[in-house]
């Protein structure tokens, strides 16, 4: 809540300007097979091949970066399991600014081992919701630091934003936008980026089934939290921002779920078909299409971002199957 | 042996106008942490992105494209157990030709699929070189189809070098460029390219020590034949061509052999780091490298072609062990 004013197609490019030299502008690939099983025309934004492996290196940098040089003396914080924790420590480290990373003891090794390799340092807590947070109040009580969000802030959803703003400049005429939606980070920032550039734009969100707090919430109006999920998709195993809330009842179409089948089938199409390595939270918008949960979307042009590439390979979904 | 003319980049380049309109230009990526741990600048041309998701298009198309309309009725046909099946009967597709692939009863599922899905028929034989032959053998006596051998025909080895003459295009001042070697099409069409375009470039084949008949070949002077192997790398389970033979002898710089492990090792940091998926036997370039088997280039601009991403999604190498 270090960041209270509303997002702005300003904000965001600023936001860009600000985080450019530190992060790729990815690659947006197309794939006629996957176009012809969709039924549409398809473009991929590949924020797997961003630092990091996942967009969240965008917003990290931006609260990062942005940082007073006393607030980055007392050095940051998060709490995360996933992607955010490796992008926090990155950012850091171009910022110098320590970073320390309040970690579930069950997050996955290939998650902490990007934290340490970018010169984090990790606290371990009991893998809960509460031990968590109340970790993290610990850490910044003792030591000062200033705490990095992975969403609910809009330093770090002006950062996303970026990522729909390098992919309407690389690609005119989009008539569809879909993101997943765990936090709101992406989402939010996306829809707020493309309702400024190019209104005709429809953003969708697309969730887990088995996570479906963000798609309650906006049907209802009512801001519901996650209590737990078993989803693979194990980037949006988590429950909407409360601000993150605000900006997508008031700049998403809708938002529509996916079976945890449908998933996985469509990440092993995008690799069979693409060549390229998506996790599994990566590839919800492209099974909301598949399993016809876009249906106007038929035949249009369609933007999916690819949030991340980061997959433990000896631990496959179809694998357990 | 329809075209018995020595290949020249007056060839390649005529290859590369044929077939432009129906390949990929693929891009050229780079991974600071791979230059990091292979101590050089790599670029990594992305084949695994090319049509059939591999480089045997460019050949095949170019051999299938370039058929009087006589030889086109009579249809075409190779024996082949991995990509090179698929890319005939894209090609083919392209020519309005029917081409039959003979492939080993064993052939990859992955592979199978793929010559159907492009309107190939199969025909299947016993698993060894002899059946492989007279099957084909007595194909082409009843059928009076025209065959495309994989790699043992000037027309392929011209349409192989188009990747290289693209990629010095999009990458200037290599100082290596290094390919695997299996039949010899893709490393003496780039070798032959690359002396013509720009004679300061190495280029090096990389091979499996457990396939190594190039490479007794090359240091021998004499024409080695592969009896049999167990390589990971099922795209280079094959012998140096005899004419490829020649090539490389006038046109490569040196050849090199790497290990099994090392092969593996290769491909999981390319997924893990770049997030793109490559097979067994494009990863063997690379495995030079982190092998220390081409000294030299240290430091220096080296280019590798990344040849394929046909890959069993059910059977990754790592998970073997």
């Amino acid at each position: 809540m270090n960041n209270p004013s509303p997002v702005t197609i300003e904000l965001i490019r600023a936001a860009h300007e600000r985080i450019r030299p530190f992060i790729h502008r990815t690659p947006v690939l197309t794939s006629g097979r996957v176009n012809a099983i969709a039924s549409a025309q398809l473009f991929f934004k590949c924020e797997n091949f961003q630092k990091v492996g996942a967009f969240k290196a965008r917003g990290a940098h931006n609260a990062i970066l942005g940082l007073s040089d006393e607030e980055a003396a007392r050095g940051v914080v998060t709490h995360s399991s996933g992607n955010h924790a490796g992008a926090v420590a990155l950012a850091a480290r171009a910022r110098g600014a320590h970073a320390t990373i309040i970690m579930p003891s069950n997050a996955p090794r290939i998650k902490k081992a990007a934290v340490l390799e970018y010169g984090g340092k990790i606290i371990e807590c009991e893998p809960t919701v509460p031990a968590r947070e109340s970790t993290t109040a610990a850490f910044m009580a003792q030591t000062g630091a200033v705490l990095i969000h992975p969403y609910d802030d809009d330093r770090i959803v002006a950062g996303q934003g970026t990522a729909a703003v390098e992919f309407i400049e690389q690609v005119p005429d989009l008539d569809y936008l879909l993101t997943p939606v765990g936090g709101g980070g992406l989402l939010s920032g996306s829809a707020i980026a493309a309702r400024a550039l190019d209104p005709r734009i429809k953003v969708v969100g697309t969730e887990p089934a088995l996570a479906d707090d963000a798609w309650r919430s906006f049907k209802s109006g009512q801001h519901v939290l996650l209590k737990s999920t078993t989803t693979i998709a194990d980037g949006l195993r988590i429950s909407l921002g409360e601000r993150n809330f605000a900006y997508i009842r008031a700049n998403v179409h809708d938002i529509v779920t996916v079976t945890e089948d449908g998933i996985i089938a469509a990440m092993r199409l995008v690799w069979e078909s693409m060549k390229i390595i998506i996790e599994p939270s990566c590839a919800v918008p492209l099974a909301a299409l598949l399993e016809n949960q876009v249906p106007a979307a038929a035949g249009r042009r369609v933007g999916i971002i690819l949030t991340g590439g980061n997959v433990d390979l000896d631990s496959l979904p179809w694998m357990k199957k």
